[in-house]
């Protein structure tokens, strides 16, 4: 089996979501699964000194018409969360969670707290709500709920957003394949082609 | 003949010059001309807060290599100057001075000067090796020299920066096809595609 695709992304990412909903197929064509790395990009906007995008002059306004834009060109269903960018510590953990019991829970967890935020419009932020989510996905209820505050969980999630930055990530969505970065929803194509020829 | 596709660009982007080598073709593809914008990346980037690219950390290496990898993906001589990020008032004069007289020459020269800077190595930033490059274009030496000191020329590309401001442009490349914006070397197919469809 070749090695899987390393996914980074944040759970406030638009673009992370859209792609979350694009890599595994693309993956899977290529014989490969996917490994999910949700991160934390407050901490890595410190590293570039990036701001959260939809605040810019400009590029915000810019950036909110391109985000409903690619996800109509790509037929992914997306609504601009009410409440926006959100403090993704919650849904981190839970996933960090879930994949050190079942890979297949976390992936599905992933997907479902994605698609809470960008299309039904639920605050994953709030613990409550994200474990809600993972227990729709077959996780423990309660257990979800106390991953969140649990110390070795919180530091998982801290050595995840170090070893994300040691790799030179430093946005949502981020790919890793066989050792080569790719950066943004919109580097798909080459992620593709890297997939089939194994460079350029 | 239905309107031309806008293109908004800075001599010292890399992804701008990518993206032209490709707009023309594209956009004769669906019966369109190209309208060449050179503009000013640094007073744009005093209304978003942005610093060049290359200069952020994390960012900037990763950037490197992706702009060699994209050039080689689109099949495009691509090598980074020894010089870079250059100041681009010389060849962004210089073409708005050859639009006055020949939408031809104009296209001519901004391909030729992309390619003196990203493939030759020569720094266009000096005013005399720009007015070579558009002398090698058919354009008269010592006009195109002079144009670069000329008062209406200076301020035919402050007029192109405010227009560009106003319009919402804040990177390189910029394209806006009947008033959609895109951003981006890899918004190409959605540009490929709103030319096809109008829209989605």
């Amino acid at each position: 089996m070749k090695p899987p695709v390393e996914f980074y992304f944040d759970f406030s990412s638009p673009y992370g979501y859209l792609a979350s909903e694009k890599i595994e197929a693309l993956a899977a064509m290529h014989g490969r699964s996917v490994d999910w790395h949700p991160i934390l990009l407050g901490v890595v906007f410190k590293q570039t000194g990036a701001v959260p995008l939809t605040t810019v002059p400009l590029k915000g306004e810019y950036s909110r018409r391109d985000m409903a834009r690619s996800a109509r060109f790509h037929g992914i269903g997306f609504r601009m969360p009410s409440t926006f960018p959100i403090a993704t510590q919650a849904p981190a953990r839970i996933v960090l969670w879930a994949a050190g019991r079942d890979s297949g829970l976390a992936a599905k967890t992933v997907h479902s707290l994605y698609r809470a935020f960008f299309v039904d419009d639920i605050d994953i932020s709030n613990a409550d709500a994200a474990a809600a989510v993972a227990a729709s996905c077959g996780a423990d209820a309660e257990a979800a709920r106390a991953a969140v505050d649990d110390p070795a969980i919180k530091d998982a999630l801290k050595r995840e957003n170090e070893h994300a930055i040691a790799k030179g990530v430093f946005g949502s969505p981020f790919f890793i394949v066989d050792g080569e970065p790719f950066w943004g929803l919109d580097h798909l194509d080459q992620v593709d082609r890297w997939l089939a020829t194994g460079g350029w």
